[in-house]
């Protein structure tokens, strides 16, 4: 194997494929990055089992020379390095060579760097096959429905199956749902495409996902019963499937609200975020005290001192109420939300309570409330 | 106590008042800062024994009315939560009023916290007053002989002398010298005032100093037996001075060197830090070869591989020579001595090498290699 590369090239390459590296892998050769190069691409691929990565990099796109390919070949290089060495190189174009047996040259004219690597043929067999159904979305939409439910997936070993986001599909609806069992969020999107499946991914595994689709392309998403197959135009993300069956979610919500909250976001989480700023338990727990008249949010610590805070904009349609939350929990659900005016929608003082969008249903925030003192 | 603050003003001031406030004081009371109100200004004041901070606000300020006191009086607040809470108060001002007792109520238009504080009468007495020799320093001067210095202090308290920057005045020249016996920093300035005194303050205290000190304004240093006073217009800091005898570090410094390395100073400091990419010993040791021909910094290790970084520009005096050294303590000491090229001087491959700027002697860093495999 030998080749020159564009370093920017290599060095996004490397940044896409790491995260599916950890570092600490018990398989010392899946701390590495499986490089294979064919005639006409460089092929990078990471995993740790629980997400596989895989990107490729063209040797010629839009018309520029991004790889001058000598002698293909195929080696594994520690990730933790190889994405230093690249990273810190000045040069706009890099070499790389297998010199003998498993040591690799990284140079460019002042640097030279003589790499310990493992042989590409120990690499395990990553299953990376196009296969299950097939449901294509736009990277934005997916995107914001990761990121509008991983936050909510427990972070407790205790229930594995809580730790993951459950993708439901019933038809041409695709339901994604988390929960730690004290708040719950649920994102439903239209899909072109009819399928019926029912499975759970590792939140972890969707986080790198989210991080990756960053662009306006269309991400292919393959579910069958052993992975997800996430297929962007140059990488390819493969994800574990927790298996057991996700707790059926369905009849939490609410849908009779006898108390209605309309305020502006900014305004909410602002005052959330004072009234918790005395709090010394761990889920920093204000109180909501709404009437007709005047909404507050309060907080007190016996020993630090009290906390009052006045929304002077809302709409209340009910009778006069308190409850008490997690501010966390309350203002991880109203950010996810990403709307300008929030709907806080309660049954009783201690009924999960709703938050939402007022002009979208697709996305439900679920709060369990605490005990009011 | 009662009156109305500019939250800017306020929160500017308890940032700098804070840096003396160590949140975990055995002493409960200074975990606070102390207000104290009079008729035309608001003096805050915190301490950690080690390290005292004031500073003043005054009520009217060119023009501009910061403070309506309606009220003089004084008490001591946490000073996490009055720094949290003035920093996400969401106004221009603030109204601060002692209640009743210790309780501090702290308001906005929408906002109403109530403080637990501590009567100001039980702060200890701060000794805060300007005796001994006096050193005015610009800032800038001040700040940048305590940035090349400082790093190079001992973070081991087996000598707590070490711990400290030491500051030797012997006529109108004042040195500041901090060692961890691995490396020394020495700087020298030379003052207009004439003085006699060796004191070493603790070099954890001079990084608040350095931190404060921000502007062109002349720092008012009195250098006394039991203290270190610096005093700038509106904030005075006084530092504890470590007790005992600094060891006499004038001889470390060699005057002969038998070679001579000129370098840019960029290309050494990315040389040295890709050569240490390498390394997994926590010193990060790389070896530096150097002959009129060529001059290469090299790393090796057995399990990772190997690199070598040839630096093309380059000035050499000498016979043929290697020497090896922490690759972080070269990069500190050339960070510390700020030019844009850098000279490296050399007795032996086992002596203590000098870094310096060929134009400046009054910065001189000094590093104690390793043995060269």
């Amino acid at each position: 194997m030998r080749f020159i590369i564009s370093r920017v090239h290599l060095m996004n390459a490397l940044n896409i494929v790491s995260k599916a590296v950890s570092n600490k892998s018990p398989l010392p050769i899946l701390n590495g990055i499986k490089f294979e190069l064919t005639n006409d691409e460089l092929i990078l691929l990471g995993s740790d089992t629980d997400i596989s990565i895989k990107t490729i990099i063209p040797s010629v796109e839009n018309g520029n020379q991004i790889i001058n390919i000598f002698d293909t070949g195929e080696i594994v290089l520690s990730s933790k390095y190889i994405t230093e060495i690249v990273r810190k190189i000045d040069s706009e174009r890099i070499e790389i060579e297998i010199l003998d047996g498993n040591l690799v040259k990284i140079s460019d004219q002042h640097t030279n760097f003589n790499l310990n690597g493992i042989k590409a043929k120990d690499y395990p067999q990553i299953d990376l096959h196009s296969n299950g159904n097939l449901i294509s979305l736009n990277a934005q939409t997916l995107k914001f429905a990761l990121n509008q439910t991983i936050f909510a997936a427990s972070i407790s070993e205790t229930r594995p199956m809580l730790t993951g986001v459950n993708f439901k599909m019933d038809g041409n609806v695709l339901e994604c749902v988390a929960t730690d069992t004290f708040r719950l969020a649920k994102k439903t999107i239209k899909t072109n495409e009819s399928a019926f499946f029912n499975v759970t991914v590792p939140s972890k595994s969707l986080s790198e996902v989210s991080k990756i689709i960053d662009n306006d392309e269309i991400v292919n998403i393959y579910f069958s019963e052993k992975k997800v197959l996430f297929k962007l135009p140059k990488t390819t993300i493969a994800t574990r499937i927790i298996s057991g069956v996700y707790p059926d979610t369905s009849k939490l919500i609410p849908t009779n609200q006898d108390y209605k909250l309309e305020v502006i976001t900014n305004n909410i989480l602002a005052a959330v975020d004072r009234a918790s700023l005395l709090s010394t338990d761990r889920n920093n727990i204000v109180k909501l005290n709404m009437s007709q008249e005047k909404v507050e949010i309060s907080s007190n610590s016996q020993e630090i001192g009290f906390v009052n805070e006045r929304l002077n904009t809302f709409m209340y349609e009910g009778e006069k109420m308190s409850i008490s939350f997690s501010a966390q929990y309350v203002q991880d659900a109203i950010k996810a939300v990403g709307s300008e005016d929030i709907q806080l929608l309660f049954v009783g003082d201690m009924k999960p309570f709703v938050i939402k969008n007022k002009e979208d249903d697709s996305i439900i925030q679920l709060v369990v409330p605490v005990r009011t003192y």
